[in-house]
């Protein structure tokens, strides 16, 4: 086991009614900037909810609607203008991943004097950040409890991923009950991507980090079992609450303090995004199962093997057979089972112009990854995925 | 899953040569008081060590040196004094369990007017509490990162264990190869002791706690595969750092949040230390086997075959016999395996005349467990683990 620092300083109220500790952002001050999305939120009621016992505290609101699904460095703008025009206390996002992340890099470029990209560009420039409060409506990205959030400039067909310290949440209210009207395709993407979360952090050949590789396998036979449940059911709580919290203790430094190479199917993935504007979580789902059989060798058999002995119950002594099968009952989870689209044909990308632009920036993101991957490489891998 | 609230604020620095975070401390003011036990720190030189960074630091340090196994009220009282006298920042234990549960009810104690036993029996009285921090040399209680403490007036045959949220430590620091000096005996009283904890969070009714039940029995293996390294190979960095880090995980609200009972197991032993000052360690794991097997009956049966399922590894249909097989599995894993005394006589204890006495207080301590356990229960399992 590696040597690691863990700090999880958000405090969590998990489950029905928890929305009631809104009141507890007076502890911050009395001027909050509200980050949502595209309005769900006005639909489903959690709107006006919010909205009554932030008056209730004492706490005046100035909002920033319409944050993208991959969201924007202009909105990011938006709302740092907005909290130093008017000296806000602190930030509350309600949503997903999306408004969360949007929400993060606004609280730092609160606190910063020069243009908010920079934060996204370079994470060690940040150095501050206004308080932040999240309301999670959507079981995917996890950044409720981490230090994490991704921002794209579409103008110039780049999407980053930046984080600090000072960017984890204050303090999370996750209901589960507010997942249960998500679609059947964002529940699908969401389990995908939190699936995603849990695999970059668990493939690596650090042999000693049992108390995490546990946890990791736990996470994913946990995703396997509600995931299609959710689809299904859509207002079974405790699938809609199992996701929630897996998704959460996916990315928080659980599973990966101590033991975790840098990732590698992200870095591929956004610039899928950057330059298709697609579904996270179903460009990881795409690209997942095709990058597990590149990376199969000698050497790497032994890892996925004991992926599919400790997640899918596989048995038997060969490993390269087992890590087969792994593989398959991977791509036919997300393809079969949870409807994902199974290549980015089907996603709507018709042509592989990009494809060496992209690899050369995806290759330059995942340096230290489990299995090293070069811009020739990745272009491989994204011709498989097509 | 129930509603919960989750929070961790203490930050772990975990791994070889982490000591040196030590001076973070100056970040709660220049006055500490040192809280330790029986003087180990001083043979393996982690006492020198410790005091060269504060030092360095410009942090005046106060002693509270000699804290008992099974720590006393009247050493916490002196602690309480210390920091009054001296109007000490912060308290700083290195040491084990006892010694970290001690300096966190001398850190409530200087916060509070009256006699620090008040806060011992009513942890509702405790409303603040200095900054606690730890460095820890023994894997067992996990109360490096957790809010509990359990404290002994052996001039009443008292121990109770208080809690406050703001008794959770601010900065632990874990470095494993600082528990490679612990005896066989200890390491595997430490083993059996973070095993109950899992335990006691894990047999509950609760089904809808996937992501809990799926770590709780990822810890079990972690503890069940390393226990026995760590006793053959005392040296063994990956056997002492995954115990380390299990037995925290064990306790801080990771495998509990949302699902877990009052606890049993602990509230009969504290009775057996109370009257005996037995090893805590070594009473769980005489205990625990003769519980399981005076609780399994048609309705517990479904719940002892998932452990032996899913942390034993046992195959079959019929819970009965599988729920059998893995108490017997945990059984020799704690007197075969791990070399711990199996009946209360052979720790010392020769007559069954206060078991009376200390079945009505661990009843008393137990409403809300698992299986509701009446004081004749108690005196049964009492007798039959004799």
């Amino acid at each position: 086991m590696y040597n690691f620092k863990f700090s999880i300083p958000t405090t969590i109220y998990f489950g029905k009614g928890q929305i009631s500790h809104l009141d507890d952002l007076k502890q911050s001050g009395d001027k909050v900037l509200l980050v949502y999305g595209g309005g769900s939120i006005k639909k489903n009621g959690i709107y006006d909810q919010a909205l009554k016992i932030l008056e209730g505290a004492g706490i005046s609101v100035t909002e920033l609607a319409g944050v993208e699904p991959n969201p924007r460095i202009e909105t990011v703008r938006k709302g740092v203008d907005l909290c130093k025009t008017n000296n806000l206390d602190m930030v509350l996002a309600i949503g997903g991943g999306s408004a969360i992340d949007c929400a993060k890099v606004v609280a730092a470029g609160a606190k910063y004097e020069g243009d908010a990209w920079d934060l996204v560009i370079h994470p060690e420039m940040i150095k501050a950040a206004l308080p932040i409060y999240s309301v999670l409506t959507l079981s995917a990205t996890g950044s409720e409890m981490d230090e994490f959030a991704v921002i794209s400039d579409m103008t110039k067909n780049e999407k980053w991923g930046t984080g600090a310290e000072c960017m984890k949440p204050t303090m999370s209210i996750l209901d589960p009950s507010y997942t249960c009207s998500v679609s059947r395709k964002q529940t699908a993407a969401g389990t995908a991507d939190m699936m995603s979360h849990t695999f970059e952090n668990y493939f690596s050949f650090e042999e000693g980090a049992d108390v995490q590789k546990r946890f990791a396998e736990g996470l994913l036979k946990t995703m396997i079992k509600y995931g299609p449940i959710a689809l299904d059911d859509p207002n079974n709580y405790n699938a809609r609450a199992n996701l929630m919290w897996a998704a959460t203790h996916a990315i928080n430094g659980l599973i990966s303090a101590g033991c975790s190479p840098a990732w590698c199917i992200h870095p591929m993935e956004h610039e899928l995004s950057a330059f298709y504007d697609i579904t996270h979580g179903q460009g990881l789902a795409i690209l997942t199962p095709v990058w597990m059989k590149y990376v199969l060798n000698e050497k790497t058999a032994p890892v996925f093997a004991d992926y599919g002995r400790n997640v899918w119950g596989l048995e038997g002594d060969d490993d390269m057979e087992l890590s087969d099968a792994a593989i398959e009952k991977t791509a036919d989870f997300f393809f079969k089972t949870m409807e994902i689209p199974k290549n980015l044909r089907e996603v709507g990308i018709t042509d592989q112009s990009n494809f060496e632009k992209m690899a050369e920036k995806a290759a330059a993101g995942s340096v230290g990854s489990f299995v090293p991957l070069t811009k020739e490489d990745i272009i491989e891998i994204y011709k498989a995925a097509f």
